[in-house]
């Protein structure tokens, strides 16, 4: 197929290139050059301006935040210039609030739209294993079915409102957080008391909670290793208040979000700005004093 | 070996079991006869007081909680009671006050004492397969050795200080608790967007959270099944108020404990009395009113 | 002085009428056009647009929420129509954020700039009785000052930065919610106990907490009387979050805000929305499930 | 009257000072032998052990904790030793648990019990002027009136239930905490934006807060002086934690209690051991980093 690819990190990068392995005719575009240019070195079509990434039958996105997507959709007028033939498949991580408007913008333009956020880190993406999140018209979905199953190892259906998609992904990020949280204020109890920690983590990791979430950042709690960040703790931030955005805006109250937010305040303040969500840890410590104890 | 065992619930009655199918010459007690009548047909000796079943090698106890172990120990006398060169070893999930006060009065009447609290359910103890903690004077864990191999998948050594081994236990189960709040919270939050709860569990449980807690838990969540109760859900209060005294008499500061023991109360008065602790999910849903939306 | 006066609900209503009534001249514009006809009637001139307003020495703004003052002075080009020599006196309460890009947009354009958040109901303002924080450059203050005093009991000087003014406001309105659900769990609890709640109230708020806000709020609760608003819930909300978003940006974490925060939407989910701040005590006892049982 | 006065701090010398000065034969007891000879000069009998100082009309008790209540009470056997006749007015701060049993002790023994626990400090007191809670039989208040009046500036009838004065004790001292959290947390956020401290707190308690709680710590804030303390922080915590245990036996969340719990042992984590409430402030900054700031 004929694809535009916009949004050229680290995920975007791994997926766009399984794009082009699987024979299909991409053509990218990145607000900074450097990345577009790898990609071409693999066989993409370098794109001077978005618009021009999205001519072809889908056009995938993978910005960064709310504030990407609107200064290339909204302000930099590329729902306006998409052909009303492409399938728009958005990857980001974004706010429900911006999941509902951009599934109207496209709607009131005749354009298809799918939100399909996705789970799994950069070396994920780059083996095509991702969980991805599809929601959208099911004739959206159908026309772009064998791009996103050449990025995933499996689709899960979330209905016809793209927004709910983003919820999922929202509420997946927050079980994630918490679960770090969790992990964080029972490894400072357990030290407290003079157990060692990396005992107490691979006793949890290895039985009750052998999943890959603990695994990851249980280890990195045990070797007390919070950079570079894998997740980097202020977009666990970010993401666990468009969490507390969703759940405002349904009325919902969620009491764990509202602790994670303000252990994660705490990490910042105290430095940990580049550092992975396992920093959590640090707020944890800190607030029992542990490293300052006889 | 010559065993006692006192204590003889579901999870006693398993292990005892387990002891006397390895060859040991077991004699049980109970606070109530039926249990221990069901051991005797497995070959078990009846022993009409405490103190009759701690002459051996090894008393082995599984008691309720801290009041059962004080009602037999302290009260009941077994301590006074029991032959010096018997080790106790201790599997009950009790506080870690009470943990310190028996190492100091087990020493001081040079008693061994071994605290060997578990992870896993009862059919878990009864194919032998638990999870078990260890900590105490290397001597005494020697002699028990044998039958904590009999009764474990796994023996996880946590030092000479018996109260390790139940902080341990303590700061596991508080997990445990933050992982059903947090799959609570997360799938209520998606449920008032429209999404199908069982369809968000089924993404969240195998694939970031692919581990037994998330999935047992899980699928009573998905299925608003919650009775009879695994684990009781007044059992997990009184697990996580123990995990706050423990953090309490350390000064160890635990947010998400404070959310927690909110949220069991929030249940419990709202008819969860008898339920599992994914009855949880029932106060998150009840403080977004879900149940009542149109 | 020639001054100008935009937004007129009950609160601007009542402070332009008493500039009004000091001999100053008015004029009022407002986006309906019935409240500005009552301040007609007292004598100000209305304006048929807010730039009309906007040609005196002083304009003061009342507005609603951040919207209608980017509505008004962004979009809407009021700040590009001004003249150089007036001074704007914003008494909303705004987010620190927005206050921030005033203060900047004014400097760049040469315009005075004085942020002026109030504490007081309506009928406080009728009586000139207000009390108003202060914060701008000092020249701006200066001119201004007449008009304050006119408007309030006293002024309280913030410093130069406008935005403090609204985050002491922010932080001010932050303590009244609190105040609210102690009073609120409290009452809750002493109720548990079959306490009676207008005891109860009438015990704290003459003694301890003998203070305007336990005294309106503690008889509201009282008397289980929640409408009409004094302070509308959904208002508190919306502060409390301003309050959050100022603390995130500061990475100051507040973890009594995120209770409120949820305590206010379990209230507006269980029908609040029309309701006063009070109502608060309604999420409390609910959790309790209080008025279900025997 | 005759009257017996047990317990002689701060509190129970400046009560038991009035009693005498009001003209009752007064008989002290107090565990070190100090506090109670300084009784003596001023009129009162020193007995040397409780019971002989239970023989009077009313017997006063004044102790610091749960623990001091029952080493005299029930292990100390004066509940035995007790003349049926005399009406025990049980003045401390107590758990309702404890509140419970002690009214049932004292009912099968046919003994009158009145709990009368009171708000003040030992200079209220010294002036005859706390605000003194009561509940109990009827005939056993009546009996006590002139003595409670003479102590207090108003009796607050709380009903039969002589636990009922207790957990309205416990809830106000919940909310004097609170009160003082969210001083603390308001203060840090002004803080953050350059706000002086001591401007904020002039403002919010002389106006919105002008109560005795606000006025007292909220000067102590402004002036970062915790010692000597008013209110021992670590008492704060035990009244907290009696808050929450009366509200756990009748499954009554109060969230805004688990965060001063963990607030109040990050004080105590970090130095605040022999400081005043007001040091709740300390906690707030630290979470924030501010000390730490450029």
């Amino acid at each position: 197929m004929k694809v535009g690819f916009i949004g050229l990190g680290a995920m975007g990068s791994a997926m766009a290139s399984n794009l082009i392995a699987a024979g299909h005719h991409v053509t990218v575009w990145n607000r900074s050059e450097a990345a577009a240019e790898k990609l071409a070195s693999l066989g993409a079509k370098v794109a001077s301006t978005p618009d021009r990434a999205a001519q072809g039958d889908v056009l995938h996105s993978m910005l960064a935040n709310d504030q990407a997507v609107r200064d290339v959709f909204f302000d930099g007028g590329l729902l306006d210039a998409m052909d009303p033939g492409t399938v728009h498949v958005n990857h980001a991580t974004i706010s429900v609030a911006l999941a509902r408007q951009l599934a109207e913008e496209h709607a009131s333009r005749g354009l298809g739209y799918v939100a399909a956020p996705v789970f799994g880190r950069p070396d994920v993406a780059a083996a095509g294993k991702l969980n991805m999140l599809v929601a959208g018209a099911p004739g959206a979905i159908e026309k772009a079915r064998p791009l996103l199953e050449t990025l995933a190892a499996k689709l899960w259906p979330m209905g016809e409102s793209p927004e709910r998609a983003n919820v999922v992904k929202l509420a997946g990020n927050f079980m994630i957080v918490s679960a770090i949280e969790s992990l964080a204020e029972a490894s400072v109890l357990a030290r407290a008391y003079g157990v060692d920690v990396a005992d107490f983590i691979e006793l949890m990791t290895s039985t009750l909670f052998a999943s890959p979430v603990y695994q990851i950042y249980g280890k990195a709690i045990a070797e007390q290793r919070f950079t570079p960040p894998g997740f980097a703790l202020p977009l666990g931030l970010k993401d666990v208040m468009l969490a507390q955005d969703a759940a405002h805006a349904e009325r919902v109250p969620m009491p764990l979000a509202g602790v994670l937010r303000d252990s994660l305040l705490e990490a910042l303040a105290d430095g940990a700005e580049d550092m992975d969500l396992a920093a959590l840890v640090r707020a944890s410590a800190r607030r029992a004093n542990l490293d300052q104890r006889p």
